[in-house]
């Protein structure tokens, strides 16, 4: 199925919207809900029965559309990141078009992907299957997918041009750069910080992909 | 008390160790287990009680060194941090000392200290506390003191001059790159990715580094 646009909430809800659209609303309630409670409380603390009481939904219902804890949290991990994909596309049209505050304004993007409650609760699964061998090629493929994805965002807002030797590592190394800011971000406000090394990381990103483009 | 070198541990166990060297043997082997457990079962399944089978010590003696979970649990992080960074420390001596290979064996060794079962353990741990607002000023102020520590190895083992403009940024953004190299880790492993972007960073921080030492 390709992905829809979302219904707005207050038409969708209401007694006269079609069946098949309350149904749309309320998947899509539990899988926020369920990115909320994860970044907040934890894996350990994540049940579908927290989670459908937290989205207003009865725990059948929400058994309905995720016969598994597992079911609802890949889900809800995979449902946010298509989200944060489609904003980053459509912020990247207000970006300037060239110069050396477009790569910082990019590199600001593609390191704000790694930052918020998405990333928490990402994180909060990752680490939550890495003990677990069932569990652990499920997350795994989600992570490949999206990882693909912003890598290809990166290259495009970057306007790097991967067939010379070491962009492709230089785009990954700042994506792995951004990950860890995000990871650095989870016990404490780390923005001042974060803001400064992205703003030098932006210069060498001119450096390195305009001396490889022009050569 | 500062930290004291390890006794061999044939010796100290013996009965005729004194009983301060057996109490320091229980320790670390508590410590080392916690560290194996969280690394392997994750925050959920490690309990103090896990970990003292684990190390083969008793419920009670485990209590005496550990009074609480999280005591044991920070110490054991800290432990092994200590550890890491002697290692590093020693290991540094046998870099080359000059040239692009020496940059890239200290980046690689940077990395390391991103990979394996420390940073494993460390991960569940920050991932745990990060829901918690008892525990997290106590890992906080552990992660902010092993940053540290490893900042200045890191200026050290690079021949990094802060007090030139975007530096400190630099080397900064070389940690969280292993830090978000590490995370790649975590479910799978990425250790061929990650060899070429190790590769590929040292090449941009001679350039950066010897442009900015040699101005």
């Amino acid at each position: 199925m390709s992905p829809q646009p979302v219904a707005p909430a207050p038409a969708a809800t209401s007694a006269r919207a079609p069946k098949q659209d309350r149904s749309r609303v309320t998947r899509q309630r539990l899988l926020e809900a369920a990115v909320d409670c994860l970044a907040e409380v934890g894996w350990t603390g994540s049940t579908v029965a927290v989670v459908a009481e937290r989205a207003g939904v009865s725990r059948g219902a929400a058994q309905h559309h995720f016969p598994t804890r597992e079911d609802l949290f890949t889900a809800a991990v995979e449902h946010v990141a298509v989200q944060r994909h489609a904003a980053v596309q459509s912020a990247a049209a207000a970006l300037p078009s060239r110069g050396p505050n477009r790569t910082e304004a990019v590199v600001r993007m593609l390191v704000d992907l790694y930052t918020g409650p998405l990333f928490r609760a990402a994180l909060q699964l990752w680490v939550a299957v890495s003990t677990d061998d069932q569990l652990r090629p499920r997350v795994l493929e989600l992570e490949s997918r999206v990882g693909r994805e912003t890598h290809h965002t990166a290259v495009a807002l970057l306007g790097a041009d991967e067939s010379h030797p070491g962009v492709r590592e230089t785009v990954q190394a700042t994506l792995d750069m951004a990950r860890g800011l995000g990871l650095a971000d989870i016990l404490s406000d780390d923005g001042a910080r974060r803001a400064r090394i992205v703003r030098q990381w932006a210069r060498i990103l001119d450096a390195q992909l305009s001396s490889n483009s022009f050569e």
